[in-house]
């Protein structure tokens, strides 16, 4: 069951700094990394068919446990052969724990959160007028759903058996999110209870993992919080990395979560893959902008999610080489290009910027589906390119060159 | 240009009924008839790639002309090299002349029309308090757009120009569409007046094509209105049946339009076919239901659109061949089953009803996408299995048990 010094191999590395390109084995497919992982919330890409997915070079997709808990219920999709059957998806899938979404969704009135804990001492961060909609105690979370107000309670063991039911090929321990907010002494609790939930979810992996061994092997990734602080950064990851399930084994991989900021994003991931073995996969939690995803491979990460391409694609913004831009600006009505010069994507293969900008402003389902299609593949590719420069050692060359460009041209757009 | 004796061609007929299978030629490619063809209003079918649409076996799409000119354009669909190529189509298109959408939505206000005109009397059909959007007089109409509010003018020569500039290989005459509500005097006057603009039309279209040598053959339809009166109907395609353009061509082949009564409609479509040259294709506008398309196929129409599959898809309801349902009701929540049993569609070969409902609860744009695929795949494949059993000599037992079996069962739905 347990193949954790199997599963990852490091293939190339970029010299002076962590990055590394390599190879993550999961039941359902070889992922090569780095790679990006497109977001599937509720066990779709918003507006794409998997097969287009698939097309555009996605390796894996990431869905939300905290959304398909409440929406269509975990028991649901695991009676229907797992998420990935679910959702015709022939390749390997991650899900996250619902630990951020039960904090910042629970909420429900944007990015504030409170918490309060019976036995923990913790800060009282309630926006003014504002219900609270999640309470932190020692066991786990209680909050209420965005969708319908009822209550409900996240553990590490209930995670867990969501995630189990689930069936993803990588699943996320159970932790706490706090935001810049937050005490520094209320960060360095929130880290020793996310250790502490760490050791719970390895248990119960283990134990759900034994009850079921005809399921394909999950791999489990604890996840590294410690805010902007090195020192709680370092002990974090030396604390998970340090656990181990009642067979001895240490986790499969490690995510790395918690409001980055941007400017200090690759010092911050640094100090934690410095922190990690080598030979275990990392999985940096919520990016996807070119610089953040060059600096998050520099400094040693593997694999990345976001929801922003498809998310803003709906919107109608779209990626190119040059820098981002809305395509329902009127200047673009009468552009017979591609969105993008030289794109391989389906949408650039297929369509002007005319006739996208004509769907946006016709309100058609169609335009989402062909910009989601656009910015996930600029996403995927430019992941692609760095895996490749890494192997060919042309690293440093491919980030100045895409980093120069973007920037400048996003400039002067704006 | 004019190869209108070439274009359609019978080849088998209903033993008893003026139904008819046969190969309608376009510049785009040949549709074999009867054939459903799908509705790409805005130059998109709503919620569906066109790759798909081919996928599910559509032959031909038809676009909306009232549509396309208000947004984005008729002259920028022109400048991107005609509909077909501007919406990645690489199969004959149709588009409808405005006719019934400057009537219908430039009211804005649901089905009551209101008309008036200086020179001809009419009937003021105004309901309460709403606005009067839509005005016919001999030469045209002028209407308000449904988006913005402002006034446009359509005669029998723009619709000629806008079709001509979205190219198309089926475009219609401009033509006045009535309502129930209109009394048989206004009925009278607006078949005479739809005859004068089909002449109009008829002369506009030989100018164009003349003056654009180079340009693909478009194929002119004529419309026959007439409302529920036989000897409306009757003498409204006979009219339409003697018109000439500048070099002795008539109209390459009819639509059938305005408002029919569902239980009457295979016999108001019989008075309108058994005037029609059995040479020239048959068009019947807006309909799709399976009782509608079996009485319209058996009266000898050949060609029919319809907005009902995809409208009716994104509101979660699928067709079956034991009826109609909707998907997002409660009790289909655990169907690990395909919408329908042996559908061929791509929706039924890889997702189930608990998905697909999964997805409308979510409100996931892949829902309507999903659905429609699975409508439009339904509506197509029956109508492919009416001409495969004219073929074969079995209309007759075809829509016996298909009918038969449909409406059973949505009794038992329902």
């Amino acid at each position: 069951m347990n193949d954790a010094q199997a599963d990852f191999e490091v293939t190339a590395r970029i010299e002076g700094c962590g990055g590394r390109a390599g190879r993550l084995h999961t039941p359902h497919g070889t992922i090569a990394t780095p790679a990006f992982v497109p977001v599937a919330t509720k066990a779709t890409v918003k507006a794409v068919l998997p097969e287009a997915m698939a097309d555009l070079g996605a390796q894996a997709l990431l869905a939300n446990a905290y959304h398909l808990y409440l929406q269509p219920g975990a028991d649901l999709v695991a009676e229907a052969g797992g998420l990935a059957r679910f959702m015709n998806w022939p390749g390997p899938t991650f899900t996250d724990s619902g630990g951020f979404q039960v904090m910042s969704l629970g909420v429900g009135f944007g990015k504030v959160l409170s918490m309060d804990s019976g036995a923990v001492r913790s800060d009282q961060v309630i926006a003014e007028g504002k219900e609270r909609l999640a309470h932190v105690d020692e066991d786990g979370v209680t909050f209420k759903s965005h969708l319908d107000g009822s209550r409900h309670r996240f553990t590490p063991e209930v995670s867990m058996g969501i995630q189990h039911d689930l069936g993803a090929d990588v699943i996320f321990a159970f932790d706490e999110l706090t935001t810049l907010l937050n005490t520094r002494g209320y960060q360095e609790e929130s880290v020793e209870r996310t250790r502490r939930w760490a050791q719970r979810c390895l248990d119960e992996h283990h134990r759900l993992t034994v009850a079921a061994p005809d399921k394909p092997r999950q791999m489990l990734f604890a996840v590294v919080q410690g805010a902007q602080y090195e020192d709680l950064r370092r002990a974090a990851a030396r604390g998970l990395v340090g656990l181990r399930d009642p067979a001895g084994a240490g986790f499969a991989g490690y995510g790395i979560g918690g409001a980055l900021e941007k400017e200090r994003l690759g010092e911050i991931v640094g100090w934690v893959t410095d922190e990690l073995p080598e030979d275990r996969p990392r999985h940096l939690l919520g990016i996807s902008e070119p610089e953040d995803l060059f600096a998050a491979v520099a400094a040693g990460t593997d694999t990345f999610d976001c929801v922003q391409p498809s998310r803003v694609a709906r919107g109608s913004a779209v990626y190119t080489a040059d820098g981002r831009f809305n395509l329902s600006a009127a200047r673009h009505r009468r552009e017979f290009v591609p969105i993008e010069d030289g794109c391989d994507c389906y949408t650039c293969a297929h369509y002007t910027r005319a006739y996208v900008h004509h769907l946006f402003r016709a309100k058609e389902f169609v335009a989402g589906t062909l910009a989601t299609i656009h910015n996930e593949r600029f996403t995927v590719r430019l992941v692609d390119r760095m895996r490749a420069a890494i192997e060919a050692g042309e690293f440093a060359e491919l980030r100045a060159e895409t980093m120069g460009r973007y920037r400048d041209r996003r400039g002067a757009r704006t």
